[in-house]
């Protein structure tokens, strides 16, 4: 069972940074931004009902609030701040999906707030503590092994393993810096074997020569670049071609200790 | 059966407008800012957990988008994005009152939009169809014969009337603009006791020499002004000592055609 | 003496909607978005740059402080406001442009701002007073019989005369509504042969079928149009093949009173 | 010569958090909000004009954007982008200073920017090179020994030391951490007779039990604390009184390699 998923509704006001309505045929998931880092409350509207429309599950991408630097800048805040920035998100774009009759079912932190949700224990238990108390049911998408997939399990939550489709990793299961040579792939054909190459061997060679377990189960497509819909559409063909099942996120149960439920 | 309500949670960030928690012993609603003319999750988060502490009922403040205009500018924007940004703002702060243990259980626009929802009734449709939307048990405050009372009742939604202690009203029903003479009462002792004796008449002198209904059983104090806490003690002592019932919004029932519920 | 312009750095943090540095080769003025309906610092400084290596006059385009509308909704406040928010902006631009080592020579005002600057005395006065009392040389970019006009010309200030590229007029010299059809053109060979009839014979047909007097002197491209560049490019062509001369605004002069000054 | 300042102009919209009416009359130096962490058009306007009234010297007190932290948290972003934001915020200030026929002569950082431009030598010299490129005659309100200072030095700026009159130090030079006991100061008559042994002895006893140098010409209050002006009162009276002469900033030269200036 696979998943893809892109972030999405990253426009704001009159402006657009990538085609939803195009992506959205392929992906199964997607990652709305809350008016934080990105989205305005139309553009969230507009982008829940199209996840809607194509059947695809509703996450929410919480983000520091820093429009100007698109959630990239590390703002310093107490974890009890970020747990009420990420209730006030989670809670917005639960307003919204409400009317359209979509729900949230999983949670991903964008930029300078997922990476510090990966690697810092206190953020990562902020993070994961708002979404719990908001909703016990609602998913982490999380990179495998972070601090927020730990967060998530400490506290009985839900979590689903996410594989960057175009970036590289290093032996020690981190990112390679994006400012290294190779650290990002580019073209198409080359990222969907990759991709495929992990989803069937759940191993994945990394840019300093090593092999690592890749215990992943959902592919992150940047939806901001030029090859977006292409990849994505090509990862789809594959990914049914290679005869693995494409799986909305909320329909993946990893749930060891919660083995009845399958929400 | 009478409600004493105040707006709250109108600071943000390092700024504070009012004395919320001294004011929290006196109502029994509070009507509690979203962040968009005022409050900030931290904010919000505070004043929801007074009001639970306190056993005062949480409703949303919602507001155009102005901080810098403390919501009191009208703000030119289609009906659908109103009703995206009420829907934003009931959501953020159901998102925080879940954690707290609480739940909104009535709505009232602020400021600009509060305005033209009492007049123009396709914005008064616009909040009202929201708010309904996100959740059709929230009453909206509103002002007698308002547009927006026509709205809900419309939208088969709950009313309570609403009476401004310290504002002098006209013949049509309207408020006195600020601007005129004894358009603002100053004085505890007089607004107290033109307040109960609205509450027992359900009528009211009106500041050009009328006399008209007024039929309200909640009584707003506006919390900035210097003396609200002790208008607000004064005023619970005298609904008391009259014999009548201080009765937070949830429990008022205004629904001829849904007598079965009592929320 | 033509000047071809455009409104450029209307990005803002990640976000872009025009490629400046396309367009930077082709115009000889600029209207720089000042951070109310668009642009950021990083974006001001970098458009001033362009601005000034491509030798183009450098414009403050003041907005009401609405980047989530981008500046196209009006928002009600008193002229003292509106005059303070055209000196901040002013003044911000100004402090980028200083260290470029570029100055601001012209202004106008965008969205609804810029509207209501044409058809409302009091908001024309506000803003063509804050220009002047900001420095008396920067010159307003007009529409013909502009409310601005007259406001800046009452002031004893500079104006010059714009004509809107693509964008067909009525007999009474207003814009054609963008609803209406045909208020919009887009094809670039048209556009372009209209704008030379116009600037040759300073006469234009309308939508309405008149034909009305048109004294410009001045052409605004949008530049968040897919065919910006490519029109920018082929006006500029056309216009010098016509024999005349691309003139920036700061070097065209229109000031009968003041006819000792050419700045 | 002795300058006495406070910060100024730290409201937002309807927000006040200081009476800087009463306090002008006090001081010599007023460092103004730019509309970053506080201050908004309307508000630098009124406190613009409050100090050109009272003969008061006009500081930009910059920040990082940041109104709901009140710039009191750290964003972290690149030195070429926080040059950008002095520059935003100098020319924005200097805008309506303008009109107002006022000048900006000096210049001190607020909150997480301040600790950060007196600690770290890379964001020190981007403010210092942005407050220089913006005018080179604008001193900077600095900590002795401060990165700020040498950063200013360095460029060939002109530097005043300030003394915070209401924090303790530490034998470092450093201010004691807010949460340590007796690192705040309450008295004002504690308070002003400390300032007077500082300003008298130019040596301060720290709050380890050193005594160390203070070569200051400057004191800063706090201008949102209940005694902000009786403390100012109390402190200008008896300056005068000591003998000492109150001098706003642009009247003190620290300039020993440029002594032929004096502003």
């Amino acid at each position: 069972m696979i998943d893809i998923n892109a972030d999405m509704g990253e426009g704001f006001g009159a402006y657009q940074i990538a085609d939803d309505a195009a992506l959205m045929r392929y992906v199964t998931s997607a990652n709305v931004a809350c008016g934080y880092h990105a989205g305005d409350p139309m553009i969230m509207d507009r982008t829940i009902r199209l996840a809607r429309e194509h059947g695809v599950d509703l996450g929410a991408h919480v983000s520091f609030p820093d429009l100007m630097g698109f959630g990239r800048r590390k703002i310093d805040m107490p974890a009890a701040e970020i747990e009420a920035h990420v209730l006030y998100q989670l809670g917005a774009l639960d307003g919204l999906a409400r009317r359209a009759g979509h729900r949230i079912t999983h949670m991903n932190p964008h930029g300078a707030l997922g990476n510090l949700a990966s690697s810092d224990a206190v953020i990562a238990t902020a993070v994961a503590r708002a979404t719990l108390d908001f909703d016990p049911e609602i998913a982490a998408l999380v990179l495998p092994g972070s601090a927020l997939e730990q967060a998530m399990t400490a506290l009985g939550g839900r979590t689903i393993r996410l594989f960057l489709a175009d970036r590289a990793y290093l032996a020690n299961g981190q990112l390679a810096p994006r400012g290294q040579a190779g650290a990002v792939l580019h073209d198409p054909a080359e990222v969907t074997a990759r991709v495929l190459d992990v989803l069937k061997t759940q191993r994945l060679k990394t840019l300093d020569g090593a092999e690592i377990a890749m215990p992943v189960s959902a592919v992150l497509i940047h939806s901001d670049t030029a090859t977006a819909v292409t990849l994505a559409g090509a990862l789809r063909q594959a990914i049914t071609a290679a005869g693995l099942t494409l799986t909305p996120l909320s329909r993946q149960v990893r749930l060891p200790d919660n083995a009845e439920k399958d929400n």
